[in-house]
Order: C-alpha cells, then structure tokens, then sequence
C-alpha cells in the first residue's frame, strides 16, 4: 500500500508532557497525511496510544493529550492511497512480544514487502493489517530474541528494501532510524529539556526548538533521558534522496538534506526562466504549490508576477453533484480566476507538476474563458515518465500522461500555448543535490533499489561493525 | 480480562446476505455485551470486517450493512469488565496467515491464557490486544501449518484451558467450536438457505430459523455451502454448564442445553418458596431480572404478584452529579417504587443474585421510605462466595459480600427482615442437569478446571481420533 | 400539530441549582417524548435555554447542566407527530418583550390554534413556528401589556380551547397553570428547599420530593421565593381528564388526578375478566403495555400468569431491510415467542388497545407459528372508534380498524379465536371517576370541546374573580 | 450584536434546484462567516429551511441540498462576534405571517437596533433572537400589511439606520435590496436560466455566472420567473461603501463597487512605498492578507518579493495548553518563519491593518528570533482609531492601540524599527472612489450615520416616489 507520511518522536529528560509536543509536532506535519493519526507516549511505567481517523485537531482534544501522559513518544500522520483506509491501519503500530512494548511509526515504502511477508507468514507469523509497519516489526522483534538493539537494527536493514524513516518507542527509549539511502527526510532538533525528530525541520520550528542536523541515511540513534548516541550503522557510497520532497511534498519553509525547500524552488523557478525564455505579460501560479517557483521565475525573467488564479481556502468536505460538468465545478470551488489580472494577457502559468494533465487542462479552460490571450504553461518537475514505489502517491503508469506523450502531445493535451518543462540537468542543479545522490525514479526510469519490471541503479551498501 | 460476549455464525448456500443476517442476530444477543460489536463475512473471493464501539444500531446504518457482501460470515458482541475497553479489542479478530484469512469471534474465558501467552513470546510472536482471541489465533495458525483442519482444532482444545465458544470463519467456511466442558452456550438452527450457530437460541427464533440442538461439549462443526459436518474431537465424562446463564446472563426466552430459561427460573422461584415457606402480603420482583423468579413464587405461595418497584425504560447515558447522595440518586434514576402498592406491606422482594450487597441495600432502604412494612428478600441463587474465572463479570472475592458473611450477616448489610438464598441443591434440582454437569464455581468455590489458588474438580477428556 | 410531550417546573428558595432537578425530571417523563428536550432557567439576573433533538441524556451533557445556572426554571419532552420535527418547535418557548423574558413549556394541543392564529396574523403578528406555544406566548404578553398576570392568564384562559399543562418561567417567577377542564395532568410536590411541577407524579419521586396534590383545571399557582400561592381562575361543572393517560400514555407508577395508574390498570384487567368469561390455560401479556392489565386479569380469573412474549430491551434505531416480510422482521425485532409456554395452549392476551390493528395481527400469527392453539384477545380499552384532538398521537378516522368495523370484524382482522373490549362502563368504573369528568372522545365520538364536524358536550366554565 | 456576514440569493425562471447554486455561492462567501449557515428555498408551494452552525460543507451534505427542493431561494453565512452564537440567531429568518411566508438574510448593522426595537416592544410585539433581522422582519411586515411591497420596502428604509444588505424570499419572490449608502457590497449576475444575487461577485464565478452590476445604493431589485426589475427606492448624494471590505474583508478576486479588489490592494501596496521610501533587502507580507499588497509594494519599489514567514494551511479547531508563552505558541501554530529567507535581512513587512498590536508584536518578535535585522513595517490601512458601528468586527476604542498612541508609539510597541501606515488620502486615492463616497468611520472617526457619542458626516437622502 503507498503511503504518505509525516513521523514524530520526542524525548525529554525530565517529566515534560511529550503528548503536547507531539501534537503540536504532527500539527505542523500535517500536510504529509490528513487522513489519519496517533499518538503514542511512555511515561517510564507504562504507554499508551491513541490514534484516530481525520486531522490531527479532529483526532486528538485537550483531555486526550492530558490523558497522554508520558515523557517520550512517537506520533504519526498518515495518507493512504489504496483501499485500506481503516483504523486497523493507523499507526504508531503498538505491539508487545516477550520483553515489552514497542510502537513503530513508518514513513516510506518497501518494494520488498511481499517477500518479506511470504517469509514471516512461512514461519506461521500472523498479520493485522497490510501495513509495511506490521512487517517491520515481526523482523524487529525476531531481531531483538537473538542481539541486542544495534544488531537488531542492523539485521532490520539487511531485510528491508525501499524507503523509511522509523521512529521507534522501545520500552521508554526512542530509538530513530532512516533508511541507507536516505530516500525519505528525517531530522532531529533540540528542545530546552529534550529532543525531537520529525520528517520535516517545521515540527522542530513549531516547537521552538533549533535544527541539530539530518538524521544520516544508515543512521541510527538513541534517545534516552536527555541524551542521544548515534550509531553509523551502514554506510552508502551513494544516497536516494527523493527529489519530489523538494518538487511538491515538503513545506517550503523546510530544510531537507541541508537545503531549504523555498531557496530549491526558487532556484528552479529561475532555471525554468533559463531554460525557456518567454516572453509574456505576467508570471501567475496555480496556487498554493505553484508560488515559490512563479516568484523565482518573476524574478529571474523580470516578467511581473501577478496572481491570475485565487484559491477558495475553505476547501473541505464539499461534495459535488454529478453532471456533465461536474468536473469543471470541481475546479471552479478550488481555484477563482482574477478575470482582469488575466483578461487579453499572455500569461506564463507555473505549477509544480502535471501527473494525468486533466486539472492543468480544466485550469486553462478556465483562464481562457477569462480572456486569457496565451497561456505557456511551465512546469517544475521534468515530465513524469514512471510511478513511484517508494512513498509518493502517483496514479499507475498508464495513467501518466508524459508516459507516452511528448511534450507537445502533453501541450495539445492540456490546450497550453506552450508547454516548458524543468530538465533534469536544471532539476538536480537547482536542488543543489548530486544526480547520484537523488531518487529520480519517477523521471527517468531508473530506481535506486531493485523493482521487478524497472531499471535499478543500485546503490551499494556497507554495513558496520561496532 | 473477563469479558462477557455473543457470538453468532451464518452460512448460506447461496448468495443470501449474511451480514443482515448477523447484524439481526446481534441484535437478539445485545443483552450478552453492549460494548462493541463487529460483523466479519465473507464472499468466495474476500473478506470484509467492520467493527466499532457501542450498541448494534450505532455500530452499523443500513449502508454498512449493505456493503459487507457475503453468504457467510461471523459476529460478535462484548462488555468488557477491564480497562481494555478500546477498539483494538473488538472483534470478530481479522487476521491473515500464510493460506489466508482468519477471523475468530470468542465468547468465554482462557485461564492458562497467560502461560500460553508467554509461550507463544518466547518464539518471537508479536501480539497487538491483551484479548484471549489474539492468543487462540497464534495457536490455530501454528496448528494448520502443521495440520488439517480437524487435527489442528484438537490441537488447540488441548492447548486452551477455560471457556470457549468459538465462531470461525475460515476462507469461506465456518468453523465453530465448543470447549470440552461445555461452560459456555452454543446452539445452531436450520434457516431456509443455510444455518446459524449463536450463543443463544434467540438469535435463531429473531431470522425465524429453528433450533436444531446445541453444539456438544468438545465438539467441531464446519459448515461450508449449505451442508455441515460434525466432528467430537473431545470427550468428557462430566460438563461444566455455566448455572450463572440460567440465573442470569441469559434472556429467559433462550434454551440452553434444552432447558427453557424461562422454565428454570419458574422453577427456581417455585423452589424458593418451598425452602423458604413466608407469609406476606404480596411477591413483587426487582425488575427486570426479578420478575420470573418472583411470577414462579407467587404461583407456588399463592401470595400476590405485585409489582411494587418500576424500571425507568430510557436508562441511557445519564449522568450523575457527585454529591452525598449520588448512590442513592443512581438507584432512584433507574427504579422507582410503586408506594401504594408496597406502602403498608409485608413484601416478598425477589431478585436474581446478591453480589455487593449495596444495590439491595439501596432497594430496601427505598422501599422503607415508600411505607413498606416488612422486606423479605429472596435470592434466586445461593449465596457468591468465590470469583467466576470463566466469563461472567463479577468483582474480586473481597467486595462479594457473602464472601465474609453468613446470611444472617448479609440480612443485616442489605437491612431486610430476612434474607433467604435458594440452596445449592434446590439450584441444581430447578435447572435440571446434574450438578456434576454444572460449573458452579462461584456458589461453591470448587471449579471445573485448575486456577491458581482455587479448588478444582477437573473433568476428564478424552481426545477422539478421527 | 399534535404532540405528546412533558413538562416540567421547579422553583428552589435558595441557590440550588435547578437545571439538574429538571434534568433528572425530564429522565422520568422521558417516556411522554423522546424526540426534543429543552430546559431553561433563571438565576434572577438572565436566563438560559438548552435544547436540542433526541433523548434527555443526548440532549444534556454534564456540562451543560452546569453551564445552566438559575434556581428557577422549567424544562420540556417532546414527540411530535406531524412534519414538524425540528429544532424550531423544540420547547420551552423563550421570548422577550416589553418588560423581559418569558418561556414557556406546554403540553396539550389546542383545538382553536387556527382561529387564533389567524387574530393574531391580522394584527400584523409574525411566526416562527407553527407550534400551539408560539400563539400562547402572543396572546399572553398581549395580555401582560394590559393586565396584571392573574387577569392576564384568566384572559388567556378564555381564550384558549383545548388541552393545556403549561409551565411558564416569567422573569424568575415560575407560573403553571392547567386547563379548566384538567384534560392534561399536573402536579406538584415538595422538595427540601422548594417546589415541583410536572405531568406525572414519577418526576417528583424521583427528585426524593413528596406529591402535594394536582394542578386543579382552571388553577394557577405562582411559585416565588419557596412559597406559593394558588388562583383558581375558572370553574368548571365538569372536568375532562383524559382517559388514555391512565390506559396506555402514563407510567404505570405515577399518580393522577389521585387515582395510582397501576390501580386502575389492575382494576381494568379484572373487569375484563368479568365482563368477558374466558377458559384459557394462561394469560399473558403482550409486554410492556399489557403487562398490569394480564396481572389483574390472572388474579381476578385464577387463570395462571405466564409470559409468552419477551420484549427485547435494547430497541432503538435498527434499520429494516426492505421486502417482503418486513414487518413481521419489524415485529420479531421487537417480540419474540416464549414457544414452551404457549406451545398447544389456549392464552388469553391482553394488551392496552387495538388502533389498526395491523400490530395485533402480527403478534397473533407469530403466536399460532409458535403452537399456540386459540388466543383470546382482551383489550384494556373500548373500541376506539374517533381520533384523537387534544394531545394523543393517533391516526386518522380512516386508519382505526374499529371507526368501521364491528367486534366480530376487528376479531377477523387480527385472526383471534375470540376478541373483547372493556366496555365504557366498565372503563369508567375501573378508573374511579365519573364519566362526566373524562374525556372519552376516542372511544365514544363525543368531545368535551367543540371540534368542527365532531359530536361535542361542552362542559360550563365560571371564570372567578379576584 | 455586531455581525459579519454573506448574502445570497437565487432566482430561476425553471425548476433548476436553487439550493445547490446557492450551496455553492455561499462556499465562495465562506470568508463572510464561518459560524453558522443556512439556505431558504421555495418550490411555488412551499418554503423549506436548512441551517446549523459550522462551515458550509459540515452543515449541508448532499441529501439535504437534495431534499431542499426550489427554484427560488437565499443563503447565509454569518460570524458573530457577541456571545449570541447559538442557532436561534442563525439566518435566514423563515417567519409567517397573515399573507405568507417571508426569510430573510442580512449583512450589516443597524444602528438604532435598540430605538427600533424598543418601538416594537411597545406594541406588544414579541421577539426569539436580539438579531437585527428580526426587527427588519417586525417593521416589514408591519409595512406589507398596509402597502404596496415598494412602499413597504421604501417605508422600511426610513426606518433603519446603518448598514443592510438584504436578500428577502417573499412567497417565490426574490427581493433584494441595499442601504442607501450602500455601506455593504452586494451585486448580480446572469446565469444560463436566471440570476444571482451575493455579497460578492466571486459567488457569481463560482456559478459560472456573469456580473452585470453591483445594486445600487437605495435600490430595490424584485426577481421573478426569469426577469427582474428595479425600484430605485432612494437616492443619496453621497454613499458611504465600506473601505475596509477592500482592505481586508473581500476576497481579492471580488468587483464590489466596480473596482477589483486586487487591483485596488496592488495600488495601495505601491502607494505606500510612494509615501515611505524604504530601503531594504526584501519585502515580504504576513500572510495571507498582506500578500497583494506586498507584490505591489515590490514591483514599485524594485525590492524583491521574498516570504519569511509560511501559514500553516491546516489551521482548524486546534487547542492551546494555558501557560506561559501560550501567545507565542498560538502564533507558531499559525505562522512559521523562513529562517533563511530573513536572517541578517531587512525586510518590509506588509500587512493589512494593525488593530491591537499585539498580533503584529509577536510575529515581529518571531522573525527576529530568526535573525531578522531590521523589520520595516508597512500597513494598509491608516491607523485605526474608532470602532465600527457597522458591520466589521472591530474591539472596542479601548483596545485599538492607534486610539491613544502615535505612530512612534505603536512602532515601539510592535518593536518595528520603523512604522508607516498609508494615509487616508493615499487609501482613498487607492480605491479610486471619492472620500464622500466612502466610510472611513474607523479611520477618521467621522461616520455616515449618527452614532450616539461620535461625530457625523451624514449624508441626505431623498426618497424616490414611483
């Protein structure tokens, strides 16, 4: 099942409410799952979860989080793209075997998931749900019968192929691991009397905490009582950071793998400039995923950047009565044209993506029927050839419009003027990140781990003695 | 922990609708639990649960309903008595294994669930609830990696030590089992197109069905496209039919091992009275639980029937502010006496059992203030001596307050003018098995099966070979 | 719009929170309406109104209740029966006018709302509902514009033709006044720092107060401070006490207009007895409503009380497929055989009354599955052969099974093997009060007040002065 | 009770369903109200109405829009600022009278509410609610039971004082009617079968709907069965339309008045670079309202358009724990710098209006815990230094930090290192609407209406005869 997600783990010394840290952290984690979330803590004796379905303020209320009483714990939000959207799915994942508890919050995906389950259920292991996250922990708690944790996590990583970034509550220690690619961010900052680590640098910001650095792919470390040890417990020549992170997923005000988001945006938005020299009355982004790319490229160009599309920000549970044009209605209670903004210009229109192409197209439909006199449509990701296996949640390949249309078969598609896509060359300089290092599966084929049917690019492992 | 439940199993021959079926059979069983409910059926291809928390009608609308597709299927009702009142513990329990899908509804208690729970740990088991059925599925998949179905179910009834009655659906088939001593009810019924196998007898008559027979003690029946087969994989000399379903649990209109509730509990009352010859002016009952006990007394003394106490029938979510007098404002929210027809009187009051004594107390002391001129309680089971470790809620030995007393001494607690018990004997000779049959544990502290601390007459089994 | 409904009063001399008497009042009036409850309160400053759809406890939470402050107030149960189901009827009523607030909280059904409605329309009045209350509240703060309130509310009486019980909170003043001819019940009690009003006596029970006596018709008490004093404000020859709050809509535990509810339900029963000779092996009741009506009968007749029919207790909102059996579902739902008890017998059945007699029928074909062998139908209530103007729900003229056909008809109807009513007399007799003071008008087509095309004999009414 | 609202109002010349244009409509107006919702429709038969508290899409789902059946209808969304949040207040407000139904929904103030009432009162009239809207509803049907409906409407404006769109269904009528000073905004639009009516023109997009023109000042628009016509009921000299709809209450997207909104906050962006020349690395706004006006700021100053600080998008029913720096946390739940964007900067900071100061404190305090070096703050709006008597929510004079300090004081208390706001000639110029024309009440002081203890520029009205 893909999935995204935001995790969280804190770790105070002393008694501090970690429930309230971690709500504030998954709060502000939001936009990486708003389908479901929990919350679990250990206050020394015992631990206690409570996880629900909806956004964060709708799961958790003031007497749930005074309830929660503990000084370490994990939290969790979570999107699920396929069918299992059930509580028996929500994590953090809390299960004890013989030596206690241990809750598991999971962001990522194992393209081994299958093997890896075959392998437990041939044992006569028994599963809950179909989560990466169950999985996890049979191999876990297999681990932990026969070494000690860093072995345990070492062994862990051996089996598991894909993306995660774990954070674990062991007994009352908090224990984090990112995979040895680094696909998915992880990060951890200190607090005045704890840790946190989270998938993104703004759960550290909300908690006015100061970023320490990125959890380093291969990594491992150890919270317990107000202090931390790390442990390197592979080494890669090579990493996978995911470059959509960057493109599309992770707030702007984040900084991943040392980079902040906005300056990546910005510097690609520029590049698209440079790449696709226009001419035209006005920059405008399709909001709110298009502005920091349209600034930079208002910038770049000198083109003025004008907003010719509002966004309703009550968007909701609004339903929507079917009909023939239930579809362009969809749109309209999403987005508003500034009809004078646009009226008889030429516009260049930015946006972060075109995945089917259907929302792009009803996007333009709409500016033209505000008068817009020529729409060229940049866009900040390189055209997406190929799914993603490892966490981001993209339709099947078929579904793909870049996956048998070239660019000017996508442009006739979308009715643009034009059609200016970022290349990959731009991509990975904007991102300021080295080709070998990124994950650009959904670009350009190539995976960084083994996917049956897809080019690999391998990256080779080490793993550490201690 | 001790858990009170309904269970309920449905196999069609043909595409009929199981989760209607069950949903109409939970609702007949909602006296066995009001805690959570949980369908989980089946349709040639897959597997469907849904669960939740509250009575029957809250759980599922219509639409739920119509979506779990189906012609075989399991349900399940529960009140749990400890902390563990959360979703997690619901049931029927989903799990998957290496040949499918499993899902296990239970109604009963295991008493050696912690040492199989810590044998199952020492090989590396996960487990996710502190729930029996968790337990009884880490058995049955080991059991079926090794064996057929039959040989697997043998495996387990020598495993589990306890109550069980099991309702399983295995793939498409169900599966339902009874535990060897027969402690807890389980009957099956002929439907149109297919069977019903339910805790009691009135979930049958609720799908206008007929009752067949009840399982056998140590028996297995699979049911599988609209035939069954039977199969005694466990053999006793003597049963331990729970007398706590007669006196209690159990709704009058149910026959249970072939014994009409309704009759037995006439019979009691009758009995009552011979052990205990009063001269009154009236019989009255406490309702609901009372009231064929006391219709049974009447009949026999010749004293009037009289109902001198009323049952508020919108008991629901009512609060109760603290205060000096909250135990008695409970009592008065729930029963209100009927002052002319007890103001006055020499009153024969009637009730199922005496645990704590308080609420008897309250009872009396009500109708003292309604005029009543002499109280004179009769009890329709023996006086509670020793804790049920086998499925019916009640509290620690210390708070029974026969326990510690003797009539005389819980006729002063309660502040009745006498207090009579029905005798052990007069119980057995009313419901009609004999008492070597029965689990009296709680009456007489000598249980059915070995508990730690506790006496024991254990019943032999013999295993059958098939 | 016709409407069941309760009301209820409660002025305490000192700070004592009234909100929560009224909660717990409104619990034991529950049975008058479960589809709105409301309270508002005064704390001699400014008053407070709570009110919502569904049950008393889904309406109030603790909180709530505490948020409620005031030591005067009056609360209100609703079922309506017309569309009319919303928030907007919800009661009591709160006003403003002139010189403050008033709430006010009615039951009964007025038979000149349209006349009177249209007075106040032509005055240029506007209406926000279309509830008998909105049109009190007019005419009332019309009148306090010229009068004092004793001569207002005489006003009002004169003009008022129906059925009223009202509990009325002026400023901090609580006012109750009941209709001249005593169509309603009320009454009032005394509790440790004050006073209770309410339809049945069961809401002072179980407030621990004692019943002082009954509103009388045409009387007005003013409760202020911890005292009170009484008006009686109109005369009348005659009364009109309606006779189905003793069949059928009372608890059976409440005391009216002096007569215990149980009394006469058990006189009924042994009238019945008398007036229809009956062989049978049992009686038995159909639950809960015959249930008193089957004990008196037993007695009178020495035929053997026992229960063919249980009640499940946990009915609520069970949804009902649709199809062809539907209703008899409906009806196993709802009631279930006690088969051994009524299995080749001959029974007699009682229950309240026949309307349709749709229900009756179903009752009986399950009974004759079940093996019963003749069912004797005797009804607690003469043939009702009118509808209902003055505050019981009951169908249309066209829908009662008895406005057309004779004993013998109805008998075939319901497939019984011999069918009797009560007779008027013998009704009239069992209740204790003259058929002159009953409002009879269901069972006999002759009404204490006027209704267009309706038989009427209209009671004289002396208005007093002061 | 001072009130923000939205307004529609939906008339089809077919039985195209009113209540889903009119859902939709109001989804556009979410920004006017988020507290409570609700649409009046009529089908030439009758009236229906649907409203609760809550967004749009919480109170209606798609059975209600359904069940809403019309082809005429309004709709409401409102935000009270007084304690009078409960449903009783909630509009429209459906009433009856001696002709017929009448709902109405307003936006605005009244400001001889109490004179107005209190006249009412008088008479013997009697009220639900302290809502403006049921006055209006008082006098209009006062009005209709003596004249014509323009002469009623006409009479009903020299009655009220204030501010008051309003959309009124009167039987299956639309009648729409603004103040003569047009202090609120409200316009029309053309659909493919009939017209709209809203407080904003984004409400007329959303429909897919075109513009025609704002409703005049004083004028009265009946729409019918597919043709409206106008009543010009009034004339001004001067109007007074609400500055601050354009500073901070519309949607940027709306025309109110004939000026877009976004043009009109780019001009002001520029015109208070004009007014304070600033030198400085970037110009950043608060968002989301200080947006436009810092791209206006940008391109007339030539300093880059960079944000530091990011909205979290997923701001809900989030609690905050009491405590210390509560405040501070309550801002980082909303607003996180972009640290990299701001440190060692000086930044224009841009918002739209300062009110108490303590808002634009914190988040200045924020940026410089993230290095900011200096912030230069931009406002607007002139300093405020009045209430609004008329429809904005606004504290009271004792809480507007610019009521009792000077620029200086105010830079020191927000702890800017400079302040500038624009000034009103620089506001007035950026609308483009003439100062007699405008209200500038909260900034000057001097309001279109008399207001007991504030100075007054009124405007003279003439009544139009017709």
């Amino acid at each position: 099942m893909h999935e995204e997600c935001g995790v969280v783990g804190v770790s105070f010394k002393d008694e501090a409410p970690a429930a309230l840290s971690i709500y504030y952290a998954l709060y502000a984690l939001q936009h990486r799952g708003q389908e479901s979330a929990g919350i679990t803590v250990h206050d020394g004796t015992c631990v206690k979860t409570l996880k629900g379905m909806g956004l964060v303020p709708d799961v958790f209320d003031k007497s749930d989080v005074d309830k929660l009483k503990g000084y370490v714990g994990i939290g969790h939000v979570r999107y699920s793209t396929a069918g299992g959207s059930n509580i028996e799915n929500c994590q953090p994942l809390l299960i004890s075997y013989k030596s206690g508890n241990i809750a598991i919050a999971h962001n990522g995906n194992l393209v081994n998931y299958n093997e890896l389950r075959e392998e437990l259920e041939k044992e006569g292991r028994i599963f809950r749900s179909d989560s990466d996250t169950e999985v996890i922990a049979h191999l876990l708690v297999k681990n932990l019968m026969q070494y000690e944790l860093g072995e345990s996590v070492k062994e862990l990583l051996k089996k598991l192929e894909g993306s995660y970034s774990l954070t674990i509550l062991l007994g009352n220690k908090l224990v984090v691991v990112r995979d040895p690619l680094g696909i998915k961010p992880l990060c951890f900052g200190k607090m005045d009397n704890g840790y946190i680590v989270a998938s993104e640098s703004v759960a550290i910001d909300i908690l006015n905490g100061e970023l320490i650095r990125d959890v380093r792919p291969g990594e491992m470390i150890v919270f317990n009582n107000g202090t931390y040890e790390s442990y390197q417990l592979s080494r890669s020549e090579n990493y996978a950071h995911c470059v959509f992170e960057y493109i599309y997923f992770a707030r702007p005000d984040s900084i991943i793998d040392g980079r902040l988001v906005y300056d990546v945006r910005m510097r690609i938005g520029a590049e698209l400039f440079e790449e696709h020299d226009t001419n035209a009355d006005i920059v405008s982004p399709v909001p709110d995923s298009g502005i920091t790319y349209a600034i930079g490229f208002s910038k770049r160009s000198g083109i003025d950047y004008l907003e010719g599309l509002m966004k309703n920000r009550y968007i909701g549970r609004t339903f929507i009565m079917p009909g023939q044009d239930m579809r362009e209605t969809a749109v309209r209670l999403k987005l508003n044209t500034v009809k004078p903004n646009i009226d008889g210009k030429s516009v260049v229109l930015i946006d972060d993506s075109i995945v089917r192409g259907t929302t792009s197209r009803r996007i333009i439909d709409l500016m033209r029927k505000s008068g817009t006199r020529e729409v060229h449509m940049r866009v900040a990701s390189p055209p997406i050839i190929s799914p993603c296996y490892l966490g981001i949640d993209m339709p099947t390949r078929k579904e793909l419009v870049a996956a048998y249309k070239a660019v000017k078969g996508v442009e006739a598609v979308i009715n643009a003027d034009s059609l200016g896509y970022i290349s990959v060359e731009g991509l990975v300089k904007s991102v300021g990140i080295q080709q070998e290092d990124l994950c650009l599966g959904c670009l350009t084929g190539i995976y960084p781990v083994e996917i049956p049917g897809e080019r690999c690019a391998k990256r080779q492992l080490k793993l550490s003695e201690f």
